[in-house]
Formats: C-alpha cells, sequence, structure tokens
C-alpha cells in the first residue's frame, strides 16, 4: 500500500510549497484516510513539508498503529491523554518542533468552538483558512482508488440482480431495502454507502425518498439509488423499473430518461468542460414532454465521500480530466406521479469513459 | 404528538428568557429533531421568544412540511434557493424581523468556515456562544421520549435472543454482526444505533472492536455492543459470552463483572452523584485479580444521541435525576486475551431505577 500513500503526500506537499504554507491541520477523516490510511475516529493530523502526524486517544491508538505505522506510512502517532493534554496544547507541540510559520487549516472541518479552543493554546501562532487544496487533489483517482469502486459498483449489481425476484406485489419499501443491504455486506461491503432511497408509485418522485411502509402495487414506478463501500470507497447507482407492464407515459418517460444519460455519456472525454456533459443530457430532457420535471445537475465525483467534487450542474466551471470518477444521473420528477432515475458510475479516459457498474436497464419487471 | 414539543421550545424559551437570549441559532440536527420535530437533514433553526423557524432548501421541504407543522408543531418552514440566498442573508431576515439582539449559537455543530460566511452577512449583529443549554435540557427524558428507548431496547433483546443460536464454531465476526444488524431492522429498528462491535477471543478485549474475517474457535470470549433506533431514539445494550465451557479464569472475569455491574445498578437512584455510581462498580473491579484492567467510565446518558450528558465517570459532577436514562456498563479488557463488559439501559426513578433492556446475561454458549 506504500507508494500511493508516498505519491498522495508528495503531491500535497508540492501544492503547500507552492502556496508557501509550512503545516496543514487536517480536521477531515476523509482526508486522513487519504493521506495517511486512518479509518478511525476522533483524531486529527498535521502535514508538514518534513513530517506525519496523526493526534488521536489510547482508544484508537492500535488501529492507528496499524493501519499508519508498520512500514505503510511515514506517519507518526501521537497518543493524547485526554485528561491532561488539550488538542491545542499538542497542536502546539508539533508545530513548534516543526519551525512552522505559515499554517493553514481545514476550516471547513472543524467546529467554532474547538477551533476557538486551540487558538487558545497557541496565542502566537496566525492560521489561515485551507482552500480545499485536497478536495482538488482528489478528484483525479489512483489505479488503487479506482479499483475499490470498481469493486464496490460490481457489488451493487450482484446486489440487484439478487434484489430483482423479490420485488413482488405487496413487499414495502422498507423491506426491499434492507434486504439489498443486507445482500450487499454479504457480497463483502463494509456497511452502506449511503441511506438506501428506495420508492414506489408517487414516492419514486421523491429524490432523498425514505424507505417507508408502502407497499408495491401493479403499475407502480420504483426508484432505487443505493451504493457499497470498499475500503471506505464508495459506488453510487440507481435504476428505475416498472411493476409489470408500463403505459405509454411512463415508457416515454423512461426512453426519455435512457436517451439523456446515453448523451451525456457519449460526451464524456479528459478535456470536456462538466457543464458540457450536463448540456448533453439536459437538451434532451428539455425537448421532451417531460421539461418541466426535469431534475437538476447531471452528477458529482465519487471516491471516499459520496458526493465530491466536480459537482456536473449548468454552473461546474471544471474541465474533466482522466481518471476523474463521477456519477451520470439525469431524471424526471413528476410530483404526486413518480420519478425515473437512472444513475451510473463511470472513470473518464482521454477519449472517452470507462463504466464501473454495469447493472441491466430493464424497465418493466415481473411482479 | 404536539404537547411534547410545546413542553420543550417552553423550558428553552425559559431558559433563554433567565439568560437575556431573544434568539438562539441551531445547528445541531439532534437538536432540530428533539425541539420540533425534523428528521432530514441540510436544516438549521432559529428560536426566539415569539417564533421557530426551520431553514432547509427543496430538498427537504415536503418532509420538513410533513414532520414540523401540520399541525404538530407551532414552527415556520423556509425554503431557501441555495442559489440566490445565502444562509446568512436568511437568518438575517428573521433576526431583523424578530428584533433580536442579544443572540446566541450552538458553536459545537457549526463549522468555521460555514459561521464565517454567516458573519460576513450579519454585519451588525453580536453572536455569543450557546453553552449547550439543550445538552442539559435533553438529560430528563419524557415519558414519550422513555417510550422510544425502552421500544429500541427491546428490539435489541429480541435480535440478540435470534442470534445467539448460531453463534456456532467457524462464524465469522462480520457475519454475526451483519445478522444481528439485519434483525434489528427487521424488527423494526431505524437503521443501527452505531457500528455494531462484535470481537471474539482476544479481540474482545478491544473497547471499540470492528468486526472483522475472525472466526470462532472453542473456549473464545466474544463481546456483543449494539443497538436499535426507534423515531429517531436509539437502545446501547452488551453482553458478553464464552464459546462453549468457562474455564476458571473466564468465569471469574464474569462473575467480577457482573458483581460490579450489579452493585453500580444497586446504588442509582434520583440525588446520587454519579461518580458515586462509578464508585459502586470500580470498588468491586479495583478489589478483584482483574483491578489493573478495569475500563474507565461507568456509562453515559443516552436518548437521540448514542453518548450524551451525564457522562458517568470518576469526575462527573452530576447528580442523577428522575427520567435521566444512562448506560451502566463496567467491563474487564485484558490485551492480547479477551474482554468482559455488561451494559444495560436504565432509566433513574426517585427510589432506583427501571430497566429498559432485559436481555439475559448467561455466559455459557453452546457451541
Amino acid at each position: 500500500m506504500k507508494p500511493q500513500f508516498e505519491r498522495r503526500l508528495a503531491i500535497l506537499r508540492n501544492n503547500m510549497l507552492d502556496a508557501g504554507q509550512d503545516a496543514l491541520l487536517i480536521f477531515s477523516l476523509d482526508n486522513l484516510r487519504y493521506l495517511i490510511n486512518y479509518s478511525g475516529e476522533a483524531a486529527y493530523g498535521i502535514v508538514t513539508q518534513c513530517g506525519a502526524y496523526l493526534i488521536t486517544d489510547y482508544r484508537f491508538l492500535e488501529q492507528a498503529q496499524q493501519e499508519c505505522v508498520n512500514g505503510k506510512i511515514d506517519c507518526q502517532i501521537i497518543c493524547r491523554d485526554r485528561d491532561r493534554q488539550t488538542l491545542g496544547a499538542v497542536i502546539n507541540g508539533v508545530l513548534k518542533r516543526a519551525q512552522a510559520h505559515r499554517i493553514v487549516f481545514e476550516h471547513e472541518y472543524i467546529s467554532v468552538s474547538m477551533w476557538q479552543a486551540i487558538c487558545i493554546d497557541n496565542p502566537g501562532l496566525v492560521f489561515t483558512p485551507a482552500q480545499a487544496m485536497l478536495d482538488s487533489q482528489r478528484k483525479i483517482k489512483d489505479e488503487w482508488e479506482i479499483a475499490q469502486i470498481r469493486q464496490a459498483a460490481a457489488i451493487s449489481d450482484s446486489a440487484l440482480a439478487i434484489l430483482l425476484p423479490q420485488l413482488k406485489l405487496g413487499v414495502s419499501e422498507r423491506e426491499m431495502a434492507l434486504e439489498l443491504d443486507y445482500q450487499m455486506q454479504r457480497l463483502g461491503s463494509e456497511g452502506i454507502s449511503f441511506t438506501t432511497i428506495l420508492g414506489f408509485g408517487e414516492r419514486s418522485a421523491l429524490p432523498h425518498c425514505i424507505p417507508s411502509a408502502r407497499r408495491l402495487q401493479e403499475g407502480d414506478l420504483i426508484v432505487i439509488d443505493f451504493g457499497a463501500v470498499i475500503n471506505g470507497y464508495r459506488s453510487d447507482m440507481t435504476r428505475s423499473f416498472v411493476a409489470g407492464e408500463a403505459d405509454a407515459r411512463q415508457q416515454a418517460m423512461f426512453d426519455t430518461v435512457y436517451a439523456a444519460q446515453s448523451a451525456a455519456l457519449a460526451s464524456l472525454h479528459a478535456g470536456l468542460a462538466a457543464h458540457d456533459a450536463d448540456a448533453a443530457a439536459n437538451a434532451i430532457l428539455k425537448a421532451s414532454e417531460f421539461a418541466a420535471y426535469a431534475g437538476l445537475g447531471l452528477g458529482h465525483g465519487l471516491g471516499i465521500k459520496l458526493h465530491e467534487q466536480p459537482f456536473m450542474g449548468p454552473h461546474c466551471q471544471d474541465i474533466l480530466q482522466t481518471n476523474y470518477v463521477v456519477t451520470i444521473e439525469p431524471g424526471i420528477y413528476i410530483p404526486g406521479y413518480g420519478g425515473i432515475r437512472l444513475e451510473d458510475d463511470v472513470q473518464i479516459t482521454p477519449d472517452g469513459y470507462i463504466a464501473l457498474s454495469h447493472a441491466p436497464k430493464q424497465f418493466e419487471v415481473a411482479i
């Protein structure tokens, strides 16, 4: 595992050098996982040009040693006695030893109260908010990261294949979501990527439908949006179905979303403006009879976080690069009637994309 | 549902009046659930003497209307267009209309970056950190809250009874944790209270053991720490077992923990200093041959959050009051060998306590 973490730390240190920064205080657990392989809780990091430090306490010491040291990462673990040492005092010690003066901190990931306490223990030091340097660095995935997302997506594919024959008249949204979550974990997923969205009938129009006791009826639209987790990396896929035979309106909705997703996928390649991919899908949605019900935003980056940069909407300024991993998920949502969304995870390549999720896009399911 | 929320808001407003506060900015989702029944995400609250406001966006508007209005709560929903209105500007509008000047905010639940942005939009106003007023108020549970925790605890009891016959030689920690999580949700739990802790053999000594591929062997100690969720309220129970017949040392460990927990439970009543309950358990642990391996802290409050006030350790200054709900969970942890912990959820009464969790404390399981 070591080379990829060395590479990530090297990129970060180069960026810090360019920005004239001596030290970065890391308060995001996602970034600790990304930089030094730590997957526990209650920990804080400091990166300087010469060192990487993880501050935690006895509860997570063993885990930190297993994950972040043991020949894997060049990282020093600091076990804080929480009854005797404030976090600010420990940070002060590291920064003084490192002779760091130009210090930035992850202001998006620390509370006002914790930050005030840290500042009290560091009266002589000036801290500047870090401008999401790591968010930007994390957009381009390395081969190992892509392999984890691919494996998570494959588990989602398999779990859905197990679920589909169980979608019968009278099952509830909650039962089906639980079954899907259970099957993903049986197949090796570490928990679930996010709370599974699963809606029947008119509830399929809710973009964040929380599974309820609503039972499946003939003719219901069905939206299932879910994902697995492998080594902290997430998948995120949506499939839409109709319970039994589609009527003309439902089929037209599905065909429109399918065409919109296909157009967006066909447009993808490194160098494309993200908003142009959004526009490719949107042109089809807006030209359809469902224009008034088109969803907002084409998709998002995917990795350790479910929603990462780039956010692929009409206002996105990002240019897609090779080995971005993003979701492509156009949808139509008709309040009180129902919705359809199709979502896949893709890796951007110089000439196009590689699909990471593969579940078939059949629409009608036998009930 | 309305009366309990009215009561909670009335207590909060009284406390604010006593402290000379015109408005409280709420950034904790737990507190939004507690005060106005909101269980979604991406929302912020403002409470004044005359009003309660929930600021969210179109994604959660329908949920907010169902949960927080519709005759349930006297709350006004503000749907923010995130492309056109900053959160700070919306907050400013509410505070101005309410003519609020002495304003406090939940500084533990908002990031430095979000808070800086809010302050930019409110140049004339002075905000003071709120000193965890709601944490304190939430310690005493009302009957409805206790009923939810009781139901969550009953689900945990039942799920464990289903799991126990499956604890056979060769099963893995991960398989058993997944099965337990699945059974709790089949029984009606909304997700799981926290990541189930389940450790075999030497891994049972890890206080936060993440279930692994480790398989059950004869003579292994087994620790299972888990909980269910009902209407947002959590249970938290631990049982310890041995796979097959206990040897003398294992039996002595179990008997010691059992006696320590019994002593702590017997000491409970409203008016007792929390640290005296801790001392009751600790006296037995420290007098035993396992003194060097006794865990720290007797338990914690339990409710919408898994770990709430009071934190029942030797330094706790809290006096137990009627209708506190706390865990009582002494343990012995011998690194490299194994651990035993027993944990129950109890409601404090004037004369003692009422147990909310009831799973038997059998030690040996047939394998």
